[in-house]
């Protein structure tokens, strides 16, 4: 089952890579070499987008080629620690231990801005298709840091009309709930852009630091010289990678996917009213999926190239866990706001309709992932 | 397409019903007849639902034979009524005209005690289950009128942690939303209690009312004697009840299948936070294939009697559109209470929740209507 999805592409047409044929042996096992290469062009990759990223300003400027460089270069961290990890057996384990940490405090400052943007863009779309999309304005989540799009007035556009002694007797009330979802905007909008603002000076901070520039030095040297054992050069990577994916299949068969299978089934709402303000336990075991499809994907990259056809089935599989990922990650962000004291009844109930939105959002990704996983795998050409 | 679910059953061995070969011709066509036997029939059982209900002591204790004997009353009520409204051209006009609103009227005030208990019960239950089952006390809907059984204090059971404090300061504000559920709870169970002992007061006066007895004296002539026109004991009942069955099929041609038949699809909760207070227009159609879907069920017993083997499929999409209208109506008594004046918004937040939940709920019973629909007729033997 395992070696099925680490079979290199059997399609006549398509040829071996070029960029991979120095890397395998006369019989075509994917050996040592092909993981030092495979580093190497990470690494490469790493510090083009890091110049990339302060030629174009920087996070400061907040500009698509920055954000663009600031994608690529988590990009290729998460690809060096994923394949550390995975074929660790075959690095200089003492460089290789130190690394990872740091490669992961990394790509977790870097990508905390745009989390909370993406996180701020998801719940306003939903605010402005639960109002039936008029009642809010767009939102603008790509907006510089430091400007509140959504401003309480701006996304009031509808209220006038539900102002005290205006309306007739029904007018009223339903002009709140109305009230309340762009209250709810303004809210969210407000303590997500501020999340957004300390995160961008961290990332800032971070990128100035003693500690980014070892992280950066150790990359540098990555370039020209991975640290591989004696050896790992003639070591054939094939049971490494058979070993990550057999660590993602049994996380998938140990998650619920017959309920997840059944639409509607109503599990992500659960315990939604619950006293817990932890994370719902219930999504751990697919975050956790989320990041062992991750680490069989790059093992497949590190074996085949990048240029490998993509399995189609991975691919929607990781697009359905990504938006899990983010539907708990707004639904939880929706819940925390209706915690902020001395809100009116009508934005904690917008933020109630929110909440509970997501976490169906959340179900629809499972059912998604339970689709995708179930399918036969599929190549493209 | 519509002749197809008015053949009768084709199983050989099944044979045709003793109660209606009296009412078929030689080539086994459902003539006048077999209506009037039906409206006998029916109205027969109206006086013995009456009856029994007087006998055990009317709505006033509210026993189990009570509320039974009401829900024959109503039972009989409707399908007189549908008969007379799909086979109007058989019965006398004047007639038919004037019993139809009286029995409408009749079965609609004896529904609505029904209605609100079992609205609480699904809303707690509801609740219940969001709170992971044991925020609240199981709801006791079926307790008789006027006792209030999840009094706040009751519901609150949880609460006593949270109290202004005493916890942490994160168990604070988590509390604060389970605090929420029970505070919704406590809300919902006042605000439909209240409505249903009003309806329960009204059923009470409406039996006892002139106008009762009128259609009472209506329903006891139609149990002897049926005013069918002189030309309907030889009419075949069957372009009649193809019609009623036409109706049915171009009204569901009209709803919005293919989207109902793609889970998550979240249609049902668009306009969510709108500024309607009115009921969801999207609802309507639904609501009006359920009273279609009903006549078409009636039409085909007084073809075939009501000992005709029921058509699953039927049955199937009836309970998904019992379902829907349930739902949509808790969905909307949760954002009704939410426009109470002065709750706290832990309160509204838990009712916004709860709101999304049962509009879900909605979804999920278009799509097993949808489901239900597009299986091939199966019919039991």
């Amino acid at each position: 089952m395992a070696q099925q999805h680490l079979d290199p592409p059997t399609d006549p047409t398509a040829g071996p890579s070029r960029k991979l044929s120095a890397s395998l042996d006369q019989g075509g096992t994917p050996l040592g070499d092909a993981l030092a290469e495979y580093l190497r062009a990470q690494a490469t990759e790493f510090l083009r987008s890091l110049r990339q990223h302060r030629e174009t300003g920087g996070t400061s400027n907040g500009s698509a080629e920055s954000v663009d460089a600031a994608r690529a270069l988590r990009r290729s961290a998460r690809r060096i620690s994923g394949s550390l990890h995975t074929f660790r057996p075959l690095l200089d384990p003492d460089w290789s231990e130190g690394m990872r940490p740091e490669l992961a405090w990394l790509s977790g400052t870097l990508a905390r801005e745009h989390a909370y943007a993406a996180r701020l863009e998801r719940l306003l779309g939903a605010l402005n298709r639960l109002s039936g999309s008029s009642a809010l304005p767009a939102q603008s989540a790509a907006k510089p840091v430091g400007q509140s799009a959504a401003s309480a007035s701006a996304v009031g556009g509808r209220s006038a009309g539900a102002e005290p002694g205006t309306p007739g007797p029904r007018a009223q009330p339903a002009g709140n709930l109305t009230v309340g979802a762009a209250k709810a905007g303004a809210l969210l909008d407000r303590q997500l852009t501020l999340a957004r603002t300390r995160a961008h000076s961290a990332a800032l901070q971070a990128l100035g630091s003693s500690r980014f520039h070892a992280v950066a030095d150790s990359v540098a040297v990555l370039a020209s010289e991975v640290p591989l054992t004696p050896a790992a050069t003639a070591t054939d990577l094939r049971p490494m990678a058979a070993a990550a994916e057999d660590r993602l299949t049994d996380a998938i068969a140990a998650l619920p996917l017959v309920t997840a299978g059944h639409p509607y089934n109503a599990e992500a709402l659960v315990h939604g009213l619950s006293a817990d303000t932890a994370p719902q336990p219930q999504d751990a075991p697919w975050h956790q999926v989320r990041l062992l499809l991750r680490l069989h994907r790059y093992a497949r990259e590190v074996l085949y190239g990048e240029d490998c056809p993509a399995d189609v089935r991975l691919l929607a599989a990781g697009q359905a866990l990504n938006r899990h990922r983010d539907a708990a990650e707004a639904a939880s962000a929706a819940a925390s706001a209706a915690r902020t004291p001395r809100i009116a009844p009508a934005t904690a109930y917008a933020l109630g309709v929110l909440h509970a939105d997501q976490r169906h959002e959340v179900e629809a990704a499972r059912f998604a992932f339970q689709r995708a996983w179930q399918l036969e795998v599929v190549r493209t050409p």
